[in-house]
Order: C-alpha cells, then sequence, then structure tokens
C-alpha cells in the first residue's frame, strides 16, 4: 500500500505515465484503432466499460468454478476415509455434465425469457436447443443484452454454468457414503439439467417471481439464497429422505457421531468456497460498476465473518467445545445469509444477517440429526434452512415485498422437493438408490471404484 | 498466446470488434449512458480507469484473502498432526474477528488522517467508529480519495481489512501447539483491532513515519515489509518469550526436532501465499496502473524465486540436505524481502534481494532453535528478520533515506514488541496462555476441541 | 445475479452511478488527469483498453502460477507416500529456476523476432541477454508491441515466464519416484532455459513455423498444446525411456500397479489445473477483448468438461470400473486438446476435441504401460500425445493449414525428444540419473531429504 492521499507520490506515477504513454503509438495500430472509435460513435464510451465488465465476468466465472473444488474438498473431508474417492468422483461427473447439459439445453431453459410456461428443452416453444446458436446469432455480441448485461452471449453461459452444477454438489454431500453412483449420476444430471433450470427461469429468466405485483413486488434474490442454495438443499432433503441414514448412525443407544475424516481437508474447501464466493456474489452484479461492486464484497465478508463468530460461540454455548465444523458451516451459513440481499443491505444489516445464520446454523444442524435426517456435511441446514433465513432477510433489511419473498422461498423449495422426490423415487423403483450393507460397511471407494484414496507407503 | 506484433491476426481481431460493436446500441441504453457522459464532462476518460482500478482492489481483496488460508495450510502442515484443528479453528477465528473488528473501529483507526495521535477507537477525536458511516458518507463515492486511490470506499476498505488479521495469523504460527485457545482468541483480536491498526497509521494513516523530514524523507515500505509482517515477527517474539517452548523440544541432550505431520500441507500453504502476494503487492498499487502493475508482479515473482533457489542451496551446504521446510521458507522470505519495495526497485535488485532473504531465513531460523525461542513454523524468522531486511534493502536499492527506514523498523518493531507483551502478560496473570502439560501431550485436538483432524477409516 | 434486461434495475445503478460521478473531482487531479489526456491526445481510448488488458495480462500470470500448484499436487498424490517431499521439492526448485532463468535469457531467446536461427542467449546475435534491459529500454513502456500486444514488457514477461517453467512440470511426473534429485535439477534447468524457449521461437518467436506458406499457413497453436503440452510430454518421454522403470513395477507376473498414496491431493491438483487453464488460455489472448475472451473461457470448460465425460465411460468400459484417476485425467486431455483452438472453434467442436481426448487418454495410458514405459502420471499420454490430437484438431475443425499443423508437431516433438535425450544422456554418461536400489525402495524423501512427508503424531 502506498500512502494514502500522497498527492506527490500520485503526481509521479501520473507523469510516469504520461511520458510512457507519450512517444509510442505505432503507425499500423493508429489506422486499425481509429476505425474502431469511428464505428462507435457515441458509444466509444461504453466500449471500455462493457470490457472490463466482461472481464470481471469470466475471471468470477472462474472463481465460480473453484467453488465445485471447495465442495469436493468439503465433502471429503467431513466423512469417512473409505468414501473419499467415490466423493471426488462424483464432482468429477457433477462439474462435467452440468457444463455441457447447460450448453445442450440449460441456458435456454432458464432464459426463456417471457417463453417460461414451457420451457424450451430441445428447442420447444421456438427457443434454441443449443449454446452453440449463440454463435450464429452473435456469442461475441456487443450488445447481446444491451449495456445493462454487461458480457457477450458467451460471457452470460459461462459465469451461468459454473453455477448450474451448484446444485447437485450439494444433494452430493448430503447423500454422501451410501449412494450408489449410477443413480446419483442419472439423478444429478436431471436436477441440473432440468430442475434447476427451471425453477432459475421463474426468477432469472423472466418468470412469474419475476412479475410479482405486475414487477413492482418482484422476488428479491441477488444471487441466489433460494434459487441456488435453496433449491440444493430442498433438493437434498427428498433425496435423503428416500435414501435413509448412514448404517450404525441412530442406533437404539442414540445417536452415534460418524467422525470426519480429514477436518484440513473439510477447512480448504470452506476457504475456497469463501474466496470462489466473491465471484459468485461480485459476479451477479452482471458488470464492474464499482458502487454495487464495493459493497457487494464488503457485505459478503462481512456476513461469513459474523457467521464464523456467532457459531463459534453457540457452539461453545450448545456443544460446550469449539467445534471446528460448526464453525466452518457457521462460515459457510454468514454466506448463504447474504446472497439474496448482498447487493442491497448496509454493512450492519450483513453483519445481523450473517450472525443470525451463523447460529441458526448449529440448531439446524442438531434438530435434523434428532429427527434422524442423516446429512454428513450438514447441506440441509446450511443451504436450505439457512437460504430461507437469506431471502427473508432482504424483505427486513433490505426493503424486499415480505410476502413476494415468501412465495418466492415456497415455490422454489416445493419445486426442488417434489421434482427431486419424485425423480429420485422412478430411479429408486427402476434402478435401486442405495449399496447394499457389505459395500457400505466396505466404502465406495474399494466396493465401486476399486482403489482406496489413500495408499499406505 | 497469439503470435507477438502478428498484426494481420491483430487487425482481424479488431475487424472482428468493430463488427461486432457498430450495430448493436438499444436505444434504451443510449439515453442513460449519454446522460452518464454528460454528467461526467472532461472526466469522462477517468470513468473507466476507476472503474478497471476498483475491480482490481477487490479481485486483490480475494487474493489477500485466499492468503489466510495459506498461513492456516502452512501452520498445520508444520505442525504435529494431534494439534490441527486448533491450528484451524483459531484461523477461522482470526479471519473472522480481523474483519469485524476493522469494520467496527480498526479502519478509522488506521486511517485518521491527521488525528493519528488519538487514534479515534470508538469516535474519540472526532472519528468514525464504523465502517457503516461510510455509508453514509459515501461508501461508493467515485471521488472518495480523488483518483490517486482509485477506489470506493468499501474498495479501500475490504482491501485493507483483508490485510488486518495477516499479524495474528503470524502470531498463531509462532505459539501453536502449546497456546490456549481462549488466551489467544482474545490476543488476537486485541493485536488486530487496536495494536496493527495503530501501527500501520503512522505509515499509512498519514501518521508522523510519513511525515519524516517533512514528508521529504518518508519512510518508505510499499505493501508492508515493516508495518505488517515485521509487527507480525516482532509481536509473535513477544508471545513466545512469554510463552515458552514446547514441551521436549530443548531438551539436555540437545534439540529434538519436532517433524512436521504434513509437507503436502505446507507446500499447498506456500504457493497460495505466493499466488496471494501478487494481489498483496500488486493490488498495494491501488490503481490499475499499467507502469507499476506489470513491475511489481515481476520482482514480486523474481525475488521470490530467488529467495527459494538461495535457501535450496544455503540449506544443502549447512545442514547437508535438500530441505523442503527451508526452500519453502526461502520463497516467502523472498516474498518478505520484496514486499517493502516491489515498486522501487528494478529486476536485477528485486533478484538480489530475494536470494539475500532466502540465505538470512535459513541462518535466522537456526539461530532462534539455538537460543531457544521456539517458533515451529520459523513465523519470526520469515515475517520478522527478513522483514527487516526488505525494509532496509529500498533505502539500499531503492532509494529510500536509509535513516527514515531505521526510524520506522525500530519504531513498529518495538511498538509491535512491547504492545504484545504487556498484552499478553496480561492475559497470562489473568487467564494463564498455556495449556496444561497434559493436555499439551495429548495433543489440543482432542483435549480443547474434542475432536482428532484425522480420522482411521 | 440480477435479473437479467431489467431495465429499471438497471437504470437505477446508473443513475446512482451519474450521482456519485458527478461531483467529486478535486482540484489537484483534475490537472494531473488533463495532462494525461492532452499526451495521449488522439490516442486517450486506448489507454483504457490497454490498462485492462494489461490487468487481465498479470492476473492470467496469477492463474498460470496456480498450476504449479496444482501439477505438484497432482504428481504428489499420484505417486507413493514415501517420494512426497521429493517430488514438492523438485517443484519448488522448477518454479523458481524457470522464472529467473526467463528473466536472464530465456525471455530473449524465446523472442529474437527475427534473430531466430541463433537465439540470442547472452547476447549472442545481438540480443539483450537480461530482462533487466527492457526496464531502460521501457520495461513499463505502452507501445511495447503496439496495442496488438496490450500489455508493458513486464507484463508480457511475467506471464510467459509463468508458462515456461511447465515443461519441466510436465516431465517431473513422468520420471517421478526413481530420479535423482541433482540430475533432476540441472536438467529441468536447462531444459526450461533453453530447450523450451528455441522450440516456442519456432512459432512465439516469429520463428518458422510461424513463416510457413510466407505466413499464409503459419502453424497454428493458440495457447501450447504442441508448443508447452507436446513439448514438455515428448522430452518426458525421451527421459522415461533413458531412466527405466520403477522397481516391481514391471515383473515376470505382468504389470504391478503402485497405488496413488492420496487421490484428494490429487484431485485438488487438477481441480486447481483446471482454474489455472483459464488463465492459461484466456490469457494468451493477449488483450481483454471481450469477444475471443468470451469464446476461450467457453471453449476451454466445455472441452474440459467432455473429456471428464468420456474419459469417465470409457474406463468404465474398458477397465470396468468408474475410474478416478482417469476420470481426472480426462479431464486434463480435455484442456490439453483445445489448448491450440480455443480462439478458433465452435462449441461443438470443442464438445468434440475435448471428448475425443477424453477417450484417447484412456487408451494412451493403457498403451504405454503395456510398452513398459512406465509413467506414474500419465503425463507422457495427457500433455504428449492428446497434444499431437489437440493440434491437429485445429485443421480439422478450426481451418488450420493440416499440413503445416502436422510440420509444427513433427519438428516440436522431435527437437523436444532429440534435445533432452542427448542432455539427460550427457547427465546420464557423468552423474547417474537413477537413484539406487536401495534409495528407490526405502523411499526418496527420507533417503534423499532426511525427513518424511508425513509425521505420525
Amino acid at each position: 500500500m502506498i500512502s494514502r492521499f500522497n498527492l506527490t507520490k500520485w503526481m509521479l506515477v501520473l507523469a510516469l505515465g504520461v511520458m510512457t504513454l507519450a512517444p509510442v503509438m505505432a503507425d499500423d495500430y493508429k489506422a486499425g484503432y481509429e476505425e474502431l472509435i469511428e464505428s462507435q460513435g457515441e458509444y466509444a464510451y461504453a466500449f471500455d466499460f462493457f470490457t472490463v465488465s466482461m472481464l470481471w465476468t469470466v475471471i468470477a466465472a472462474a472463481m465460480v468454478f473453484i467453488m465445485h473444488l471447495g465442495f469436493a474438498t468439503l465433502e471429503a473431508g467431513l466423512t469417512q476415509k473409505k468414501n473419499t474417492v467415490n466423493i471426488l468422483f462424483k464432482n468429477v461427473w457433477i462439474i462435467s455434465i452440468g457444463l455441457l447439459t447447460y450448453a445442450a439445453f440449460g441456458f435456454n431453459t432458464h432464459y426463456p425469457c417471457g417463453d417460461w410456461i414451457i420451457p424450451n428443452i430441445f428447442g420447444i416453444a421456438g427457443g434454441q436447443p443449443w449454446i452453440g446458436d449463440l454463435n450464429a446469432g452473435g456469442g461475441d455480441n456487443f450488445g447481446y443484452g444491451g449495456v445493462g448485461l454487461c458480457m457477450t452471449a458467451y460471457g452470460d453461459f459461462i459465469f451461468q454454468a459454473m453455477f448450474a452444477a451448484t446444485a447437485a454438489t450439494i444433494v452430493s454431500g448430503a447423500v454422501a457414503e451410501r449412494i450408489k453412483l449410477g443413480s446419483f449420476m442419472l439423478f444429478s444430471l436431471i436436477l441440473v439439467a432440468f430442475g434447476y433450470t427451471i425453477a432459475g427461469s421463474w426468477h432469472w429468466g423472466e418468470g412469474f417471481l419475476n412479475q410479482l405485483g405486475g414487477g413492482e413486488a418482484a422476488f428479491y434474490d441477488f444471487a441466489g439464497s433460494t434459487v441456488v442454495h435453496g433449491f440444493g438443499g430442498a433438493a437434498a432433503l427428498a433425496c435423503v429422505i428416500l435414501l435413509g441414514a448412514r448404517k450404525g448412525k441412530y442406533t437404539k443407544d442414540g445417536i452415534r457421531p460418524i467422525l470426519p475424516h480429514s477436518l484440513p481437508l473439510a477447512a480448504v474447501g470452506v476457504f475456497l468456497l469463501f474466496f470462489g464466493w466473491f465471484g459468485f456474489n461480485g459476479g451477479s452484479v452482471l458488470s464492474a460498476a464499482p458502487g454495487p461492486l464495493g459493497l457487494v464484497f464488503t457485505t459478503t465478508a462481512l456476513a461469513a465473518a459474523a457467521g464464523g463468530v456467532t457459531s463459534i460461540f453457540t457452539s461453545m454455548i450448545v456443544l460446550r467445545k469449539p467445534d471446528l465444523s460448526m464453525a466452518l458451516n457457521g462460515l459457510l451459513a454468514g454466506l448463504v445469509s447474504i446472497t439474496a440481499g448482498a447487493d442491497a443491505v448496509g454493512v450492519w444489516s450483513a453483519v445481523i444477517m450473517g450472525g443470525i445464520g451463523g447460529i441458526l446454523v448449529v440448531f439446524s444442524i442438531l434438530f435434523f440429526d434428532k429427527i434422524k435426517i442423516d446429512d454428513p456435511v450438514g447441506a440441509i441446514s446450511v443451504h436450505g434452512v439457512v437460504g430461507i433465513w437469506g431471502t427473508i432477510a432482504v424483505a427486513i433489511f433490505g426493503g424486499a415485498n415480505f410476502v413476494s419473498q415468501v412465495i418466492g422461498v415456497v415455490a422454489v423449495y416445493a419445486f426442488a422437493f417434489i421434482f427431486s422426490f419424485i425423480v429420485f423415487f422412478i430411479i429408486k423403483l427402476i434402478m435401486g438408490v442405495r449399496v447394499s450393507e457389505e459395500e457400505e460397511v466396505e466404502g465406495l471407494d474399494v466396493a465401486e471404484h476399486g482403489v482406496p484414496a489413500y495408499g499406505l507407503d
């Protein structure tokens, strides 16, 4: 950091800039750039703002990508050693299939923009079934969405595509250690390709949640407390109900804790998620507008910090020990709490929102354990329960319409739950969803993948 | 990489750009943007530069954030398995409390800008005690600090906030494996909230170090070799002296090495720190000015590389083996060496500065071990000792005033040491700072947190 | 994500922007900026585009840097526990020496721009032997390469320098677990400093591959399927042939699989490589031009995803199990497949290219194992074999000249193989390249470095 407000130093930098900038314009460049400026005419200014915004969009996409590594390591770390390969494998699958199905039809299902009643999967309702058509239609077109959407169609696609697989990743954690690989692969494909994109279209695709009160009382969910996290949490709940708890978790003698196999791996996961969240929330500004960007980074970080602190103290009081898993989930709860309103609240509100999220998540995890909903990583609590809080909180702190927020939560959660329940139920009927008891005891790594995660020498 | 200087290809890209840019300006966008340009008047150009700079600021903040993961994994990796949960927990605490206290009063203590003698904690001396007031005062204001500080107040806050917790993280490593959790939580809170911000105000908050020689001979510390790293190292030394060495480290039969429990984790930490340092130093340019940015990235990388190479050869000669811990600390030493002068020296100088840092750190670590200052991760050497070298080196290679550099080092190190000594001493009197011998033998994970870091199955 | 095309909201943001922008121009800033604008004259527009592009260049450099962590953890994860320290140490060495030698003479060897026949190492042929001369010649010069190369010389250097060490990292994986440390250190230094830069100069340094057909049929390799990855893969093959297989791998009773010691570490590596690849390919646009940037991110991600999916199904069919190592290598194969043509093909093509890469890599790994070329991490297959495919695919899908692509592949692969063979052969003669049988059995960590990677308590 150079000294702030240090005018002398700044003038020096400026002078240096001037000196280096002045003499160097090659003639070949001159002609080309003049042509560019001319063709842009009065919009010349816009070009650079668009360029910066598009750069931010793709960087944010890369940061959201790294969240998939965060989810993978968090899930692997919080579960048993013997199921680690299985978890990593599932996550390779999710990100791969998420990107491909989103290109194939997810993007157009997600953003039918007017045609949301019959989502235009495979071109139904006149849509384009494949992102590839953007190419013909101007995939790198400046005016793709007007300057209100400061990105090319490819930029829009890649940012949204990175989000798409998140729902399945959330489910992956909740069903870990006993789900059949093939059944999960099929379910996650359907969930990402159709479930998430249909629900998302209600909000971001100009769907009915966006039209509430004639658009005056639109459902407000900035980066997806409900549409992404809540959706994943509700889907996870449906699956866990159908799947049942891990063997030996709930015994006659009470709840037997199944210890995480690597808390360092889990901590790496949470810190990477925190890092990626700056892309998740920050990228959702959809431009590099300095005002919103600074606010969103600040509220995001402070809500996470507050969630970390309150979950630490809550766990100290309730569990009578400083619990690392709870602290880690507290950070995530803070992040989910602010995701719906990151651009709409101030710093005090962000701290309160995140802080309440951090308290909520501890009680929620204990509650689900009590009613024997076995969620090895706490995904239903972190994303599902706290997602509700984050969404409602925008009505309390950020001026969103309370009724619309409730409608949004109910609609998305109900859809996610029912959609997942039906799909997972059918898969259960046809091919089963749970590994055999022997495989569960042996561990999925050797049973399904033929290799342990850790070698001995 | 496309071929450099390949004019044809560039003209093609340009032509493509022109074609896609020309026809697409929606009318609704047109009106809005014209208004924007008009209102900016002759400053229209500045807007985009400001936007780019602000984008870089928040991205750099995210990169500095990831350094906290780097510190956590480095510290965990270099210590024993049985204290891993404790270390990870401390790091969740540090980042959380660091962000919150910096919002509550750290930011205004750090930057009183004229009122530094009585830091305006909680509004004393007329300051604003809470970052939230930025909101009212223009948290997303373009002109917050003039263009010399190309960021909104929120951008400034979040970037500085990520730095703030670093001092505590450095201490965390040095006191690992035997400190009482509650005592550390309290100490780190006080250190981050008051210690770091007061010392920082002397330099970055327009304090006396910035006014040396009437401002003509200002103390030069670009991104904080002294103000951040040296501060942390000196604080760590004070704590270690009060805390004592780990049981069994220094025996009658000499020094018993306590082996690191996971060198892969440590290596991950160092590489993440290296990555984050590009945000730490690069973000300290405080704008996206291309000249300084390229220079800072280059000097940062080359100094690290030189530190890596010299520490490798030094360890080979002195320890008679290619020591991985030393090589990793050598990379960090190279980075600390360049942090004070990254924008003020050329590439040759950067290589020499980093290279000397890499040699210094090996001897320093051996020296502290010899005088029985037990620093499990080498933090006092890497940040404290090399921080001095990095600061002085700017006088040798970068034209800073030698006397001012010495004054800065003495003032900050003395303050950090004395402040930490007093606070930690009081905490020791009141609640103790060290776990019991049984707890130390058993490991803090099970003793304090009730769970091992690694599960068996 | 705020609702797309939601005009009202955008106008609000805009209005907010206008309000915050208007009143705040301090006079001291005014003068400085006016001077800047004046001096730029008609090129004022270019300044911001240049600034954005340069920012992207340095961020991309940091992302490519993180690939070195990815390579290190992938290699460590896929090999045995007892050789982990050795692998991490090699990777610290590679990045350090790669950056330093590239500064010392690599950069000028790589880009002789006309003088490629006698590369100007150490100033031979009139070149500048040290990046430092850029300083005098304008290291932070705006016009360094015209706007076609939107970066300062330092920006260009640091981005290219991060690439330079990649070739050695690829070799490192293939020769792991039995190579002598000193021999590897020497070989990697020579390979990075001279081998890679000479071959690279043929393409990116205006060399003969760039002049094929009088420049009309130039060899096309966008970000280096052949020039970076293929080069590394071919060099690795030469070394493995001279080095021989690990003891006990190929026995009379067939191939004995040597299990990876940490698949989580390997997975972390691959996801970090995937992340870094956005910088590798995206940064190779050499500017922040929105059109190419969005396309490159999209094709890169989709090719990786396709490689992941096809390698999963191929391994299920061929190996009769869902193999995690193959899935991870499939992601990488998808990435290598698209690296040569990421800016030149559409999304459908990217999916097909990556998908074929994912199939190829499985068969290639099995093939090399069959002919007893022992490559612990599959580097020869991932980078060498798939690199050929990626390069040829640009002729099939992206309109490159088929003959030129073949010439490029043959020239670079032959050079890499022969250069490496000769250098490694001489090193073998003089100092030996392989550790003793006892050291191999004991593991290199304790034998060469005197410390195990993982402590017991």
